[in-house]
């Protein structure tokens, strides 16, 4: 896994990390593809929360206090966190990952991967010795960095495991950093209730689950002088007053909340059943993204490509490629219409 | 000068820089004022750019980079850059400020002052050692900080003085950091046609001349190492899709910039005459505020606020108040007549 992590910090450098949604490099690719695309190359909600009003002055004056700190006091009650000063709100999780490397002196940092490249990315930019893990159980770093659950196989770390090396993280001064980008739909894996504990800091985002991606918002959730120093580094009015406006309404929103989690559970598992009955084998996932892990998944990419329908892929493993949910019975078609002809042939 | 400097970096230890646009507070300390409350506590345009129709896609997707290319183009076009390559863009000016000291190696920074107190704090915060200067002429710093035109006083600093000082400071190694926050309305002090210049670094702010301050979007303009320097430190999708979506229509439409630079300088002149009625004079500012010097400062800043009208007073100069532009005739009123009763008592 050293060679992943190497791989992750080299690619930064060059600014070139993958990532889904690109899809005009996809038309480029697939030039005689059909209009329009079915992006499912990110494992992002295809079915948003609805905008709520927006008024005027949340685009005209500078987001005030009394706004962000509503927001935090949603984003506490959603995650089920103790108190909304455990909670700093910046402009998507992203960029808590970007300042998360510089409030630390640089150390050593193990990533239980594969994952989200843009950890060791971010933690080796910053001067930390990155390396990549398989397994929890020998790390020894001062900060260990799990996706939970991880994107892309969905593999979860149980909740006690996580809190037994978040004493032990802090023990030594160091940090457990849980990732819970895709943890909405997986309530029981979260570890926000426990948010302020010594050594633990958690990651939310907000984009994933409401299905509103382009808001950019995210959440650190941790001890109230960690939360300090991140409000600090993001600086005055880090959140977008549309943001906050349509934030603060979803995150109390508990029964849409509640609806979406059925119905992103039942969209997967009707998903993955047409997957294979189309022959293609879904390997894990969440309900928010499906893993497929086939040995002949650089072709099937292509299929799907040339069928106008775009996926991720990852260049640490090849068998594998990752299905955001189709929005509607067409482009479910579409998907596995291409897998089965792929599949046949 | 050097005191100012001090407790700019004091301030930012406690959190505690004040801004303006805080009428939570203002109601707090005033709480028989009339609602709704008029603020000019800001210097921010009171006639914001109408909305264009935002897609829902800007709200769902993850930003893509045709969208933020098309953005770069745009504010190009409108800033005078030669060419996009210098231009990086992140959520609002204030996240550049907080930025730019950690891409140096700590040295020493001379602002301009007094200014926007964020320049002297981030600076300080990053390890430079900062002093504060009423003139470039003996200015002797790795980087010199001009806010231009300069906030609260308006005070410009002419080009041909600020490209020379860019050469000297990029013999050194150094920087000149030009915040151009207010420019749009003053397009002739800008040295934007001149980024990408060793030694020149410029920032501009979307929301101030736009009155769209909620939707945080500002501009770094410099070399292109530099500019990507930025673009890796604020991280991928760092500008939200409605932002994107509003910000390359408003950048684009230069008839109504152009009608708006008529219509602020039309109502700065005729603000000044009813202040200057009432027996108040101003001193200085630009068309998006104006900056009164007077030794009862003190008095009035009470007197507008128990009015229900919030200004701006600074800490450093007690005789000072900043005042943005009443947004119509019953704010206007409402100011004139309460700086009157105070002048006339």
């Amino acid at each position: 896994m050293m060679a992943e992590s190497a791989a992750g910090s080299k690619r930064i450098v060059q600014g070139e990390i993958i990532h889904g949604g690109d899809l005009d490099a996809a038309r480029v690719a697939f030039p005689g593809a059909p209009e329009p695309w079915v992006d499912l190359s990110t494992g992002i909600n295809p079915w948003p929360y609805p905008l709520p009003p927006i008024p005027d002055e949340a685009w005209a004056r500078l987001p005030g206090r009394a706004a962000e700190t509503a927001l935090r006091e949603a984003a506490a009650a959603c995650y089920g966190v103790p108190s909304p000063d455990r909670i700093a709100a910046a402009g998507g999780s992203q960029a808590l990952i970007q300042i998360l490397p510089r409030l630390r002196r640089p150390g050593t940092v193990a990533v239980l991967g594969p994952t989200y490249a843009e950890h060791a990315a971010g933690w080796a930019k910053a001067g930390h010795r990155v390396t990549g893990t398989e397994s929890l159980d020998a790390c020894d770093a001062d900060v260990v960095v799990v996706v939970n659950p991880n994107n892309p196989d969905g593999r979860i770390v149980p909740p006690e495991t996580l809190l037994a090396l978040a004493e032990r993280q802090a023990a030594r001064g160091g940090w457990l950093l849980v990732d819970e980008a895709f943890a909405e739909v997986i309530p029981e894996c979260s570890v926000a209730s426990e948010a302020g504990r010594a050594g633990l800091v958690i990651l939310r985002s907000f984009g994933k689950f409401f299905g509103l991606a382009g808001v950019r918002l995210g959440f650190l959730l941790g001890e109230p002088a960690l939360v300090r120093d991140v409000r600090a580094a993001v600086g005055p009015w880090a959140v977008s007053g549309p943001a906050l406006a349509v934030a603060t309404a979803a995150l109390s929103d508990s029964a849409w909340i509640a609806a979406t989690r059925r119905r992103l559970a039942d969209a997967a598992a009707r998903f993955d059943a047409r997957l294979m009955e189309a022959g293609v084998r879904v390997a894990g996932g969440t309900s928010l993204f499906r893993l497929i892990d086939d040995p002949q998944s650089a072709g099937l990419y292509n299929e799907l490509g040339r069928a106008g329908v775009l996926v991720r892929r990852f260049d640490y493993r090849q068998r594998w490629l990752r299905l955001g949910l189709p929005v509607d019975n067409l482009a479910e078609d579409r998907v596995s219409t291409a897998c089965g002809t792929f599949k046949n042939r």
